[in-house]
């Protein structure tokens, strides 16, 4: 809608992404405090904001993981190119190509779980892959026993092979905290005998779930830790909700209010958000469709014109259906992030 | 990425959104034959695509139904202006003061329920407006005794008042056909119980999934109907599914394949997408995250590399993910519109 020039967050045109710049600031340090330096590989998929991995860099981590190419990409045109892991399997070749283009300015290691992925990046003159593990979540990563062999298969194709990853995004919210740490463990057993087959310096893993868990691998890939949403709130972990969707109530009445905070934008996996009232009180979300939130406040009749604050369930696709953050320090916006890493 | 030279779908990179040209036609005709010409107003969130309104003004449309401001400075931007309604409540003065000036090349009408909004339409200078009737669906839109008081106070403004809007969404997918129909008729009664308090020529509701029910309307509002998703599906209208995700296997083995169609490509609201085989057969789908879908196809064992077909849950917001669409005919790609509408 062009340049806005107000600097309070209540005159913001909604809904507005509204990053609260202290709070993200302390998730960062809070972080870094945990897993410093290289210790911490920030997943940029959480924020897919170059701006935002710009703070994560000021903190001391260098080296990032990326869910898609465009990630990649965005990474190193931005200067932030020092150690790109793409944590995913790409097959595609002109996406494979444009990466190996990249690597002029940027360290770039790709995902492998397969001969068919080794070759693809092989073909597409990628020089560094890791050897991705399925540690128990049904998703991408060969078996352990199956590392070695693609570790060899990627050496033969003349790629250099720089250790393993797996991610137990299973085992992120689990109610019982020894149940938890015992999983993870034996998560962990699973990719470091996959590491005894293929070498290398690096064994990656984790996120923000299980973070404090993680004692024997040589980074953490976590991401939602920066910014937060009300599913990993849950874990009563030290960090705090640090971007809310800003609305204003648009139509409104004795029995439920309305505001323009849609699911076009909120992420709804995770189901729905939450609605707080700039009071500090709460509501019951009745439902969201495109454009809009249906809710009861807990106290009080609001207003039309009133803004409510959203808390996403789910930072991640919140983030990528938005085309800016605006940046606040209580009430005063100080900044304006493009989410320049989206799509594909 | 950059242009794309291929013109075989299965050569696109994925996640692609795939819009089937020659279905896509059969829906516009279809629903054409049923509302001609501005009998039908059709609503431009369920893709937020110009090129893709063009081919609905090419069936006899003239008139636009829009969720969102940007929906309709973008539409009046493309020429499609004859006649665009906002069917939403906005209060934030820059984005309807950029809506009033685009009077001068489009003739934009805009929704008002309260008379919060009515005095926000006027100071921005917005000169027509329809009153937005609660029909029963829990959202937007003024008690029915209530419009000729919100029309009274738009007119005492200075502004014209067209009519009356009203949206049955919570009648959209009634199981029993009977039951759709009375309820339909019940929440009619009582926008046209409003009407009879407002005056002026448009009666402006419905949607796909009542399109049928519509007789006394001047108008029906319908989107979903042009390309479709798995939840309208189910109401067997004569509209065929005319919008895929297409995505790539990146990794398989014999229990599940894991697909690059994740939750960040596909609106979740609704639950999860379908997967189809490109020989026909279908799968189930276990979970998707941000870049995958996790799945057992019914027959047979998927290799990496192989291409699938996700239908979304949910069209409207599927599209908001994507800034592309390509167009195909058959598995020729035969064109490539830009999701021009998207964000706010």
């Amino acid at each position: 809608m062009g340049p806005v020039t107000t600097t309070h967050v209540l005159d913001l045109p909604t809904p507005a992404l509204v990053i609260d710049s202290d709070r993200m600031q302390h998730n960062l340090a809070t972080m870094a405090a945990a897993h410093p330096g290289a210790a911490l590989r920030p997943h940029v998929k959480a924020h897919k904001c170059t701006a935002l991995a710009a703070q994560q860099a000021a903190h001391g981590h260098h080296s990032f993981t990326c869910a898609t190419p465009l990630e990649v990409l965005g990474m190193a045109r931005a200067g932030l190119g020092t150690d790109l892991l793409l944590a995913n399997e790409v097959l595609h070749p002109a996406r494979l190509e444009a990466m190996a283009e990249a690597q002029s300015r940027a360290r770039i290691t790709v995902a492998v779980d397969s001969p068919d992925t080794v070759a693809a990046a092989a073909a597409a003159g990628l020089r560094e892959v890791i050897v991705d593990v399925n540690v128990g979540l049904p998703r991408c990563g060969c078996l352990p026993g199956d590392a070695g062999h693609i570790a060899a298969l990627a050496r033969a194709a003349g790629m250099a092979v720089r250790g393993v990853m797996g991610y137990e995004g299973h085992l992120m919210v689990v109610d019982d905290a020894d149940d938890q740490r015992r999983r993870v463990e034996e998560a962990m057993d699973r990719l470091f005998a996959a590491h005894d087959e293929v070498g290398g310096d690096v064994v990656s893993a984790g996120g923000t779930g299980t973070y404090h868990l993680h004692h024997r691998v040589t980074e953490v890939q976590a991401g939602s830790y920066a910014l937060m949403d009300s599913y990993y709130a849950r874990l009563g972990h030290p960090f705090v909700q640090a971007c809310h969707v800003y609305g204003t109530v648009v139509s409104a009445n004795a029995k439920f209010a309305v505001a323009d905070v849609g699911l076009k934008a909120m992420g709804m996996d995770h189901g729905n958000p939450t609605v707080e009232l700039l009071d500090g009180g709460g509501a019951d979300v009745w439902f969201l469709s495109d454009e809009h939130v249906t809710f009861v406040p807990h106290t009080g009749v609001l207003s039309v014109g009133d803004r409510v604050r959203v808390v996403p369930a789910h930072i991640d696709p919140t983030m990528a259906m938005h085309a800016t953050a605006w940046v606040a320090t209580g009430h005063e916006v100080i900044d304006r992030w493009e989410i320049d890493l989206r799509n594909w």
